[in-house]
């Protein structure tokens, strides 16, 4: 963490953050005080420059919001309290002016988010970030990818197929800060929407593969189950294609399976408690598959992505 | 994670190695419950190809072990016990065999130091591998490198230079097993060391970058102090020049700032008990700087090497 600790400088006011940092970038390790009753959450994602980002066109400052926000979506879709990160970033080269625009991406949403920077890596390669995020929930309490039932109400996050716009836009030219290149650029993790729904949901994902992709995952996960989606009910982001909506997007939207009885209550839940909008868009059912208004839903759609 | 779980297969024996996993590789994060009155330790290490090890010549099995190595090591160095690890891998293709090979190299070090791999991601991209490996201390007992005093006695474990004398002897053609390279390819990380001589000790580091480059950061971390080495007493491994001992190496050993009462009791302490030999190797004074015999370290030797 030697050569992290040169660089942190430029996410010093983050390392401090939180009381429940005891020691944190500069010696062998992070020293952390997890609540108690609580279990821990820990999640990794890596960022490959032109696999998950462009190159160029695509600025250090979003680079840094997307690659804490990819992971906090994970500490999202448990329902949990995101508390700290790690940082291992493979550069090229030091560059003082892309590092400090990377932290102040990075750091304004760790700051929202309440996150800690609390250590790290630097090294020397092909542009690469990998992110480990740790939180908490409840001891017991995660919410889980298996658990949907038969009957349960499908309700998912803010809007879809908006990442796969405003990637479309990024590669067309438009600035990553472009209204139509947001949602590509600075996916918001759902953290107030999943803490909140989380007293209802009996599974969750998030959407990161795609709506049918990752549905199909808590299906499987959930015992083999299946699921009717109504079209004109999934919510669709500015400018993206139903294909879009349904299939992989980067979205880092939340699906939620909810018990039916419950399904009034999470609908009335308004955008302020949850921090976006939430809709029901289809149900769970004991017929394996997935059908899009009676049709099986395209493959084409499901996009799992292999080895992405 | 989703990749992931497709190779998690390799490492099917080592996800449910710890009832302590709630959930392992396959959800959204990992659900994980920490001991109660511990404090948590979080580390994070990149190997790039090339930078870090050779790309050719150095096979999968040793580049599993080293990955886990070296983040264990910073555990060992906080006087803790490693519990769990998440491996981020990005890789030019997913060749079953070359997973199956670093899987087994992961997963025999993972099953001697109790470790459950509990989460991962894999992407496509130039070869390079990140660990997060998570452990813990008694809260309150972490040990840091600040707190050396003046007149302490300063230990390392194992021997020093063979990190260097294997990298050598890989790139002049031994194989990675070969008894000349095992101290590159297959660093031992010195857990059982650590723990126990955290109760004697008041500042450690592990030696990644060097003897003399990380004993200065023990000292600068402990208030700017200086130390005193005897060159014929640092323990040298075998084929290891005093420069390669003193230098950056790669090795892993642990550097103790022990208080001058408790020298003899550390001395006294088994190869049986530590794990591996300890050594007394100088004393931390007042004087700021380093000195090898009276004379001062050697720059070089310092080896402390920006972003690698």
């Amino acid at each position: 963490m030697d050569e992290f600790a040169a660089i942190a400088r430029h996410f010093a006011r983050l390392g401090e953050a939180r009381p429940d940092v005891r020691v944190g970038v500069g010696d062998d390790a992070a020293v952390l005080a997890p609540p108690a009753d609580t279990e821990l959450l820990l999640t990794t994602d890596t960022l490959v420059a032109d696999r998950h980002f462009p190159e160029t066109g695509f600025p250090p400052d979003a680079l840094g919001h997307r690659a804490l926000a990819v992971n906090l979506s994970d500490i999202a879709a448990m329902g949990g309290e995101p508390a700290w990160a790690l940082l291992a970033l493979v550069l090229p080269e030091a560059d003082d002016e892309w590092l400090a625009a990377f932290a102040a991406g990075f750091g304004r949403l760790a700051a929202r988010a309440d996150v800690a920077l609390a250590g790290g890596n630097l090294a020397s390669g092909p542009l690469s970030v990998t992110v480990t995020a740790a939180g908490f929930v409840p001891a017991g309490q995660a919410l889980l990818r298996r658990g949907a039932h038969a009957g349960d109400v499908l309700f998912v996050t803010g809007a879809l197929g908006g990442g796969a716009a405003g990637l479309r836009a990024i590669r067309a030219g438009a600035p990553a800060d472009a209204p139509e290149a947001v949602a590509f650029s600075r996916p918001e993790p759902r953290l107030h929407a999943g803490r909140a729904l989380a007293h209802y949901a009996r599974a969750a994902i998030d959407v990161s593969d795609g709506l049918v992709g990752d549905l199909a995952k808590l299906l499987e996960a959930s015992g083999g189950l299946g699921a009717d989606l109504e079209a004109a009910a999934v919510p669709r982001a500015a400018g993206a294609t139903l294909a879009e909506a349904l299939g992989p997007s980067d979205d880092y939207e939340l699906l939620l399976s909810i018990p039916a009885a419950a399904a009034e209550a999470v609908s009335a839940l308004s955008a302020g408690t949850l921090g976006c909008a939430v809709h029901r868009i289809g149900r769970v059912v004991e017929t394996p598959g997935i059908r899009v208004d009676g049709h099986p839903a395209d493959a084409a759609a499901a996009g799992y992505r292999h080895f992405r």
